[in-house]
């Protein structure tokens, strides 16, 4: 081998290799734009010089109390200013965040808390009750702060004597924060919502968190100084990377302590928002908000929706309303949205039914994203880009997750062959865009057929009475498998199990259709995922 | 110690980690907006899907030639379609891009060539005739190819028999090009003007590459879909990276082979361009146009600047066009400029004058850089942020190079102590904010004290005759040095020596003052730096 004269003494140096972190751009936005208001929230208002300081001196109170590398401190916590200050504050220290679904019940908090091995948990008091119950259970006896938020005062019992604004005042704003090791230790642990068995523990590194910011800047389509609404929650795979990324473009963050329509319209008129992420629950209160509660949209809000792709029904609505959607799709483990459906000014010409298809399309890779395909599993081999053949999703870069926190058996599995395996069912278009036909478990197989449930459900939201729907497998003696349709029905409409039935006969193979309707409130997740599994238990249960 | 939880079983994999590299955001292009325009040149176009075609037939014909890893393909090209292929074609080959300045002498091509061990040698015609000089000094014997530019033929002699678009046509448009092994990777070699001794070539790798571009969306405010006119060239620093820029944004490059005012204006509003970057030679050239060349902009155009402060008047002047201007600062190792001057809306009200001093501060660090600073180079102590004292401009992140290629002595002394040292003079504000002062060897020492050259060109520059000025030291037996000045006046202005030195006298300490003056036409580099070396080696020659 000859030598390589470009490998010659050129080493990595403190000069010109560095860790990257999002935690240098809340640094560097403190600096440059000390002034610029970072949080809203209620009537209280912080600057970047203020945040960046308080996330210091919670870093520094932590640090005084031990914490450091290796070690999980815990959050339950809303849309709140303490919540983008752990974002920041726990990782200043060398720990990691672990940020729980404020609507988890006690068993699987304390699962959680144990398994994290949490050494402080820091709880906002609308979830004491829950926080007692499960500290009751768990083996781990964390220190437990409770954060009292003036704005909105809760009155449940506090569950402990430590006062979060107490912790914080102990702490030193000029705290010496520390750098990563390296970009590769981990940065928070988020843990999946996990329908079988007990959930996994995802954990996200420096560098990955670092560049999401930088994907999501492209993705949003963000310049300098936007306004963020906090519909999405935080919780939720650290809010999409979101509470680093405004850092990067020193944007203001606009908290939400609960998503209701009048306080999401009061917002973005009153601070003139920009941007706002969330699944389609949130697009559903906003486009059915009483008529007095709706405001006026300032200029066009970009709105990027993942977790369902929107129905043509609503892209027009929001439209009128003022909202650009953009789709983005992810999963816990590409640290959110590593999925774009970038749109071509072209499509802005066809009509609006075509327009929904292109829009219902999960889409392509993010900037940050190596490479997305659809492959056989087994084979290991790409599908046809037919828009037909159905594969499993799957990921390969830097923002695919560092692995799951002691289960180096799922680890393994889910990298296997050196991409990430979605466990998402979909197929690739010609043009390389992506599109989800089910997660593997929500295929239902009637006869040895394979039925999409997404496809069956594409046809109820064309009904003009569905508001809501959700089809999974019932089991059935002859078929093995029969389509099960649940229904939430528009107020003001009517329809009955036979006239549904008749419709998805007239759209459908006849095998496809559902077997039964069931018209009922349909469970979902406090990100607005419908909960398949427990509607797999109804149905099961269905004669 | 303990063991740490999140660093056991949580592996570096394909899935999970790749090298960065901007080489894949053209894949990502090309894949997601294969239409979409991408090259402008004359009257030809292209679209991401040729460029990137294209790209990977001129890799395949390199690979053909065994070009690959520790190889380096050394190009002079204009601002034409060819240099932004080689920009992604050569790279894909594992092989590093050498970019030489277009208006360099033969003995420095010679030198260059045979430094860089140059294996292959693209050259456009218009340069054939300095290059066939070259070739027979230097020591290498690189195959060479001739570009020939259809939209704009040249008539120099050909350099050889093998042709730019032939050796393309030979290439594999579905060539499979490789990752870089590492992202620390070499990508790119620029050699540094080299006032003194022999230019230093600067080597950059895909990962500052790549974090460059990020960066780059931030400083310049982009969107997606921004249409980029080639003012700067792109054989400085990589045309800061622009190249690569673009594709991560999908915008489009609009080709400029010679930097003349009606090509500006005819370009900005016949392609709606939305960014170009200059030395400040570029304004004068769009400002001092004649007024039939002059054409109305579509709308604000952001003009982003290096190389000296823009003026007051520049800047009034600028606005008055329709321009909005962003100061930026770098150096050949910090792949361009990794320093912007982040304007803070409150400076909107400020008066003119205060508007242009706070512009003519180089700024902060851009967001990809880790630390900027201003020490003592002895002590390795950040001065104070008085905005007086002065001291070395240092630089430290995954944006400064990875090192002088075959100059240990070099790199080591550039990065003593963990940071990199930039040779340029400056002082910090309480803001944060940095402003150069002088290059440390643009200092003039009289009679014991410093006087900061620029200090006294920023009062020549008020004077209403003046249009250009460069003042360097001149050898004087009493006091050591004494500063001269060198000046271009306006047309249908005039001006005495005594004129000069009285209106100095009037705004700056006398020891400050010029001794002489000399009124001539300034010798400039290719980018619009005023060539101080020069002026030192007249201003020696004077009585």
């Amino acid at each position: 081998m000859p030598v390589n004269p470009f490998e010659q003494h050129l080493p990595k140096t403190p000069a010109n290799y560095q860790p990257m972190t999002p935690l240098s751009f809340l640094a560097r936005a403190a600096a440059v734009y000390p002034d610029h208001l970072a949080v809203i929230h209620g009537s209280l208002r912080r600057t970047y010089s203020e945040l960046y300081a308080r996330s210091r001196k919670l870093a520094s109170a932590l640090a005084q109390r031990y914490i450091g590398v290796g070690d999980t401190v815990s959050v339950m916590l809303p849309n709140t200013p303490e919540m983008i200050e752990a974002h920041y504050g726990v990782p200043m220290t060398g720990a990691v965040l672990h940020a729980m679904n404020t609507r988890l019940d006690a068993a699987i908090i304390a699962f959680q808390l144990d398994h994290a091995n949490t050494k402080i948990l820091i709880v906002d008091r609308e979830y004491a009750d829950v926080m007692r119950e499960a500290l009751a259970i768990a083996k781990v006896a964390p220190l437990v702060i409770d954060v009292d938020d003036k704005e909105f005062p809760q009155d449940a019992e506090r569950t402990s004597y430590d006062d979060y604004e107490a912790f914080v005042a102990s702490g030193d704003p000029e705290f010496g924060w520390r750098m990563p090791n390296d970009e590769w230790d981990a940065i928070t642990l988020n843990y999946t919502s996990g329908t079988t068995g007990n959930p996994k523990g995802v954990v996200y590194h420096h560098r990955g968190a670092t560049l999401m910011c930088y994907s999501n800047v492209l993705a949003a389509n963000m310049t300098k100084h936007p306004v963020y609404l906090w519909t999405l929650p935080m919780f939720h795979c650290n809010g999409w990377c979101f509470p680093w990324t405004l850092s990067s473009v020193i944007g203001t963050h606009v908290c939400l302590r609960w998503v209701r329509a009048d306080a999401i319209y009061e917002a973005i008129a009153e601070h003139d928002v920009t941007h706002l992420c969330g699944a389609p629950i949130v697009m559903s209160t906003l486009l059915n908000a009483p008529k007095e509660q709706q405001r006026a949209l300032p200029h066009v809000v970009e709105f990027v929706t993942a977790a369902a792709p929107p129905p043509e029904a609503v892209l027009a609505q929001m439209a009128n309303a003022g909202f650009n959607v953009t789709h983005v799709y992810g999963l816990t483990e590409t640290y959110g949205p590593a999925v774009v459906n970038e749109w071509h000014s072209a499509w802005d010409s066809l009509d609006a039914a075509q327009q929904a298809a292109r829009k219902a399309r999960q889409g392509v890779k993010c900037a940050a994203l190596e490479d997305l395909t659809v492959m056989d599993p087994d084979t290991m081999q790409r599908v046809p880009a037919d828009g037909e053949t159905l594969g499993e999703v799957m990921f390969r870069g830097n923002i695919v997750m560092k692995g799951y926190l002691k289960n180096p058996k799922a680890t393994d599995e889910s990298f296997a062959g050196g991409w990430f395996h979605s466990g998402d069912l979909g197929v690739m278009y010609p043009d390389g865009y992506i599109q989800l036909k089910d997660r593997s478990k929500d295929i239902i197989i009637s006869g040895g057929e394979n039925i999409s449930s997404i496809e069956v459900e594409e046809v109820l939201f064309k009904h003009p009475a569905i508001e809501l729907c959700g089809v999974v497998a019932k089991p059935d003696e002859k078929w093995g498998e029969t389509p099960c349709a649940f229904i939430e029905l528009r107020s003001g409409h009517t329809a009955s199990e036979d006239d549904i039935i008749a419709w998805c006969r007239e759209h459908l193979a006849r095998f496809k259709c559902p077997s039964r309707v069931i018209f009922r409130e349909i469970p979902k997740t406090s990100t607005g995922k419908i909960q398949k599994f427990r509607l797999r238990d109804m149905a099961k249960e269905i004669d």
